[in-house]
């Protein structure tokens, strides 16, 4: 096992070309070992062997920086710097299934979030020329699917603006992102993969680039007098070119020899580089090499011979969603469904089978999907963006200033809101109830079962002069939670088992059977609750105000960042009403959560019937005790100890 | 007069090239006048004359869609599509400086946040696909600064892919947004308007136009298979062309004729094409075109003939902001300026004077200006990036993901926060301290005043582990306001008269003379009030809740949206601390604003001293009668009339 042997990248500098090519076998072999057991981003690993060991042997990390993009694909990366314990990866306490700054000084980006390397090394190479380190490098692996992002123009317009800062850009050019890479610009690369020039180049590629001291360079001055058409009959690179950026390329992403010469070049070229490299997701392992929606993107636990999934789960939120768009398709001709680059992940694959002229995958364009959601909306349709609440992040602006602001009909979808867990800190979605609690005239639908997906997406389509927001959890869907009653727009759960209750709780969402458990907790602590669940939880429901004043507390529980987020505006909206009665409004705390399972992360941060039924019964308690000795007097409250604070 | 006899667009064509020449020349001295008279964004229009007037002949809006990017070019639209009362341009009732649904059918972008038009012109043109309209034409007005954003590549990729989806694109190129546009595209245009060829195919363009029956596509077809080389001799298109869409240019845009021709043909294609538009912004207008910082870009009142401001202001805050930073960069070495095409809107143009090297305009790119500044806090250096606080908005995943989660020293500061008024709905930077508060780590300073300006900024640079924002608001800064003692780390601006006081008022950034104010006419009702100022307003000061348990109200003046801002942050924290007391916030109400002056637009929303004064007074009152009838019964609250729900 050569593997065991390598403790950090300078291992690999004595390896020779024989031993190198068995070293990527091993890891090919641990990675569908050790992820067929946890579960992970296999495909994208298994495309990116050869490149990432041509990357550190060629650079010098962490003196050198080599960046990911969208981090799933630094498996590798961990393996050749001293982690190759995969055994929990993604768990607690495991290995987190993205860079991460606290497992090693070589990881620099922990971000998931697509397209951001290019702007990363930018910045450093920038910092590089201030501080006159000239022998610190940058190299930013990005794949073709993120280059469809705009975070990636505008970095390559401004590196491309600075002729004589180095930096090297590899594009790891697999042609998918999640799925197939689409647009003008996948077109483009295809070409330049197509070019008639291009097997021949491959064939004498080294030797060209043997006898090519700095990257491109005589060929450029060679051709650089003749007629442009020549040199991109031998060396492609048309647009890159265009924009000032040296093109070398393409490259076979699997021969570790000619990755490393290409890069050593372009490592000594002073000035922005692009090295084309042509990988094949999930190389090597058959099972992913015939799953053509995805290539094994990211899986769960498999059978690593079959690939096949070992738990078969059952229905999740996601396919109930998409099951529910089909029948609404049917429907209704005028809806039609948005996926960045994520057709089958947020559900969506049933519908562009069934109607393929109404589906559009933008890439990995969240901006431009929510703009070009308001183009629709104005042309006379009904888009239905169906995302990951996280990367909603990336269009906060536009939904804002042009779909909120035109009034424009457009429903979003947010598939894993609330905690996700084991994907770490940037995939939690646990943002967008906040964030998107500023933007007038936006609805936001948080169903607490598959019923209610169904019930209130049909709800959201209805409406057609303003944003609505449909969002759910990760995972499997639980039982039906069946209302008992109905107060102005929301669903009663459970009605109090006195006359007079103390408590109102309200539920948001999938917290509905938390949430009833609460109230079984504190009915045993003699507490009487009322648990209710908004149902659409912007804007506050008329009839809440109302109803909170015939309880002596109100509890707010939502699965989103506690700051601005439901409680706050539940909050806000007893205040406008004058009803001051005390308000504990529990949630994610503010803080970005390690990786584990959203159980643990729940427990970790007190987000549990238990901790919760605890402290209302405290703050039950209190309010009787000052009842007892008399009047509302504030200020002794100030030095009576905190009732939430475990959650800030 | 021709000018004032076009009631719509459809009058345009019955005039002749003769009369079209002085209608242009009409409307530029219209807008020299008018404008100067109101302020407003005079560059942009004198520069798309002759453009505009050949697009209302082309397309027959509003069938055809004429859309317009960053839509404050949109004046000489508004000429010719029967809006000819400048009178009131910008002002309460008056004409709104950008597009407005509700001013006119011809009108469909309001949003004045650049990039967009080529996401909301392929969303249309999807609808007219799938609706079967395809007699309906979609034509989009972007400037060569726009381009750089990453929403125009994201747009320009998925127009590029669907080839017979037809869609005009009119690249308006003045080579500048507000300054020289720069960055690898602006070279590449620069490329395209100074190649061999241009000079000829402008003089025998027309000529080569008349003959093409289809834009560019006998040239197309003929050059085919002949070397590309030769093609773009003639007709140079580069990385458009590489992306796959149809290229007609350089056209001169102040050559009527010559621009009917390319948009005859263009509308007439079959698909995607751009039309590539050479203009001079400020054109006909000497004081604009001597002016080589921005053209005039956007003025105040002028005078017509010399293009001298009529009145000087006094200092504001970005000019206090611009020169604290000079002084930093003097005493720090590693601090550097980034700005996103704004160096001398925002202040740093005398930093970049004094340090050319540590400066970054990276063009209209708030994403990669917010993702290039954790590169370059990773590298060692400290950014500071100053930017209108609603233009932020664009980057807050990048804030989040980016800079906060990594925890880098970068410092986002934030002009035009509050209410800036005339500019309209999108220009206001009401959203800045509501969606900030949900980043973990990230500190807020809402300076009052010029001096607090330089002291927070001078602490926001200092933390070298997290994100920082200074924010302030527009124009001219008040009257400095001297604490008069500190609680924590507030600031207290006014101790009350009474031992025993009444409200605890928090007063946010350049709202401290009002709260002032307010304190003074609640004296007079014998409510006796302390005024602090925390100047952090993320995080809430630790010393508050027990400050605020000293007194019976809390309240709040921000000039944020009331959701999810301090006043929201306040009273979570007080929930926290179990202080719970009554608390009501004032700020802006969660609604776009229409356009007026600030002055205006605070008095229609109630956020005035004696607007609050009145509530607060009446607040007051009502606990006070409720203590007198006993008991904190939370219940009869709930009748008693709302406190502030006229500001909801």
């Amino acid at each position: 096992m050569l593997l065991t042997r390598i403790r950090g990248p300078r291992d690999l500098d004595r390896l020779s070309p024989g031993q190198l090519d068995q070293l990527a076998a091993e890891i090919r072999t641990f990675l569908v070992e050790e992820v067929s057991k946890t579960g992970g981003h296999l495909g994208p690993n298994l495309g990116v062997v050869e490149l990432t060991i041509a990357l550190h042997r060629v650079f010098h990390s962490p003196r050198d920086k080599v960046l990911f993009d969208t981090g799933h694909q630094s498996y590798v990366h961990k393996l050749l710097t001293g982690r190759q314990d995969f055994s929990k990866l993604k768990g607690k306490g495991g290995l987190s299934g993205y860079p991460s700054r606290a497992e090693s000084e070589h990881d620099v980006i922990e971000n998931s979030h697509a397209s951001t390397v290019l702007g990363w090394a930018e910045g450093i190479a920038k910092a590089n020329e201030v501080l006159g380190r000239r022998d610190h490098h940058v190299a930013a692996v990005i794949g073709d699917g993120a280059l469809t992002g705009g975070m990636a123009w505008e970095a390559l317009n401004n590196i491309a603006a600075a002729k004589d800062r180095p930096l090297v850009i590899v594009v790891n050019d697999n042609e998918r992102s999640y799925a197939p890479t689409i647009g003008g610009l996948a077109n483009h690369l295809a070409t330049l993969r197509t070019t008639d020039g291009y097997e021949r180049f491959l064939a004498r590629g080294k030797d060209i680039l043997e006898r090519t001291p700095v990257v491109g360079r005589p060929l450029y001055e060679t051709l650089h007098g003749a007629k442009k058409g020549l040199k991109d009959f031998i060396a492609p690179q048309g647009m890159f070119e265009d924009l000032g950026l040296k093109y070398v390329g393409p490259i076979d992403g699997h021969d570790i020899e000619a990755l490393e010469s290409a890069l050593q070049r372009a490592k000594r070229f002073n000035g922005p580089v692009i090295v084309h490299c042509l990988t094949e997701k999930g190389r090597g392992y058959q099972p992913a090499l015939q799953d053509e929606a995805d290539r094994f993107h990211a899986v769960g636990k498999i059978h690593p011979d079959t690939g096949l999934p070992i738990s078969a789960s059952g229905a999740d939120w996601t396919s109930v969603f998409g099951e529910e768009m089909v029948k609404l398709g049917e429907e209704r001709q005028d809806i039609v469904a948005i996926t960045a680059a994520m057709l089958q992940p947020v559900g969506l694959d049933k519908f562009a089978k069934r109607f393929p002229d109404r589906v559009y995958d933008v890439g990995i364009a969240e901006q431009h999907a929510a703009v070009s959601a308001a183009g629709l909306a104005t042309g006379g349709l009904h888009p239905v963006f169906a995302v990951y609440a996280t990367f909603l992040n990336r269009a906060f602006d536009q939904v804002l200033m042009d779909v909120a602001l035109h009034r424009c009909g457009v429903t979003f979808v947010l598939d894993r809101a609330g905690i996700t867990g084991t994907d770490g800190a940037s995939h939690n979605g646990m943002w967008d109830m906040s964030i998107l609690q500023v933007v007038p005239g936006l609805r936001i639908a948080a169903p607490r079962d598959a019923d209610q997906v169904r019930a209130q997406l049909r709800e959201a389509v209805q409406v057609s002069d303003a944003p609505t927001v449909v969002r759910y959890s990760k995972g499997a869907v639980g039982p039906a939670v069946e209302a008992v009653g109905r107060v102005g727009g929301m669903d009663v759960l459970r009605r109090p088992a006195t006359e007079r209750p103390d408590v109102l709780l309200v539920s948001v969402g999938a917290l509905a059977p938390m949430c009833l458990e609460i109230a079984d907790l504190l009915d045993k602590q003699g507490i009487s609750t009322t648990v209710v669940d908004p149902r659409w939880v912007k804007p506050v429901d008329e009839a809440l105000p109302a109803l909170a004043a015939r309880h002596r507390v109100v509890v707010t529980v939502e699965d989103n960042i506690r700051v601005g987020g439901v409680g706050s505006a539940v909050s806000q909206a007893l205040r406008d009403a004058g009803v001051d009665i005390p308000l504990r409004d529990f949630g994610i705390p503010p803080r970005f959560l390690d990786h584990a399972s959203r159980k643990e992360v729940l427990a970790e941060i007190g987000l549990t019937a238990p901790d919760i039924a605890r402290q209302v019964t405290g703050l039950v308690s209190r309010i009787d005790g000052r009842l007892d000795a008399g009047a509302a007097d504030a200020e002794g409250a100030a030095s009576s100890h905190a009732s939430s604070t475990t959650l800030n």
